[in-house]
């Protein structure tokens, strides 16, 4: 009769360390006892809000990036690959219209976060593994059939993804990823007796299991789960 | 009678994150297929020849750390105190001289690295859990004396440190890390098949696993191995 733990993971397509956290925290919100909530958020403005700046371009740091990035996808089974132009994929394109539409699916969704899930993962397949824009109305289109929308779902979700409400949302996750603390993505916040523990990045998953009361079981925890 | 897979630490003592590698790789030492080499080396000169800057003053990602390495501290069992001045104690009194002593130790010690491991964890008990200064000859020689290094030892050291031999011996070291694409510390260079697997920061432990062929057993290999 324990009540699972409030987790909340803030996240933008735009960034590919984001991916690793979302994949690996929908595969463990099964096997942990928790309620995990998906707080599409916008980078650009979690950056701006922090005062933090994009890595420079610190030609070693940019190849262990890309490095680590490979051997990450392989290990958590991720199908991470990095478009031709990550510099102007990542900050000069950016995300925020492609983060209004990812709120806009939320806001509609009324039973579960099934189509925000998958419309996040349709994205960051785009930009992430195809090479492909994510900052046209298009390119949301089809995405999200991708993702199982039905086309008149998608019509109501391009009118609706420009609206004040969506931008106030989006703008509020935001808000509420930095008044954590954050200074980049993605940010997992654990709700552990009335108190946020938050990790930043997609390295801390076993101290976080730690925190929480669960165990870490490696990258695939239903595999694990079942080998056990 | 595999042969040993040669493991580099590059470290530096003003860096709480290699405390972290340093103990969890002298851990890992025997419950891995291992052969470690610790390679002291300069923080500043690493952060200047990538052309990375130390982290501004953003303080979510300042309050961030803080929490991190408290987490840390108690998850891996490192007993990490941040200093009253971290910023003057990091980055404007420096670690220079403090790695040259490490390296003078390390260049004495002909049987084994005992000594340098042990002078290293006590320069790090200081600056990073007692809040003492590791820029003063005096402090080497407490440093080196709480290490079990004798009156004629410590002796021998202070006359070597601040030579041509010391000096370039640090210098090469830190160009090694820089070779090997290093813009921080610590470094973990895993040489596998001939070719070298580079991990920075104390977070891929699990992943440098997987990559070496070995098997992540938690903070504490030695008692996750007697409970197996």
């Amino acid at each position: 009769m324990t009540s699972k733990k409030v987790v909340e993971l803030f996240y933008d397509v735009v960034s590919p360390y984001s991916w690793i956290g979302f994949e690996v925290m929908c595969r463990y919100r099964h096997a942990w006892n928790i309620e995990l909530k998906l707080r599409p958020s916008f980078l650009g403005g979690i950056m701006k809000g922090s005062g933090n700046k994009p890595p420079g371009v610190i030609s070693n740091k940019f190849m262990y990036m890309t490095k680590d990035l490979s051997r990450l996808s392989e290990y958590f089974d991720v199908p991470l690959q990095s478009p031709s132009d990550p510099f102007e994929a990542m900050f000069q394109k950016g995300s925020l219209s492609a983060m209004r539409f990812v709120t806009a699916v939320q806001a509609r969704e009324k039973d579960g976060d099934k189509k925000v899930e998958r419309v996040s993962r349709e994205l960051w397949r785009r930009i992430w593994m195809e090479d492909k824009d994510i900052t046209e109305p298009a390119s949301f289109s089809e995405a999200a059939m991708k993702a199982g929308l039905s086309d008149s779902e998608i019509k109501e979700v391009l009118e609706l993804y420009n609206s004040k409400e969506i931008k106030d949302k989006l703008k509020s996750s935001t808000q509420n990823a930095l008044d954590h603390g954050a200074f980049g993505l993605p940010l997992v916040v654990c709700h552990v007796n009335g108190k946020p523990e938050v990790f930043f990045g997609s390295d801390r998953f076993e101290l976080m299991a730690h925190c929480i009361g669960e165990k870490w079981l490696g990258p695939q925890p239903n595999q694990s789960a079942a080998k056990l």
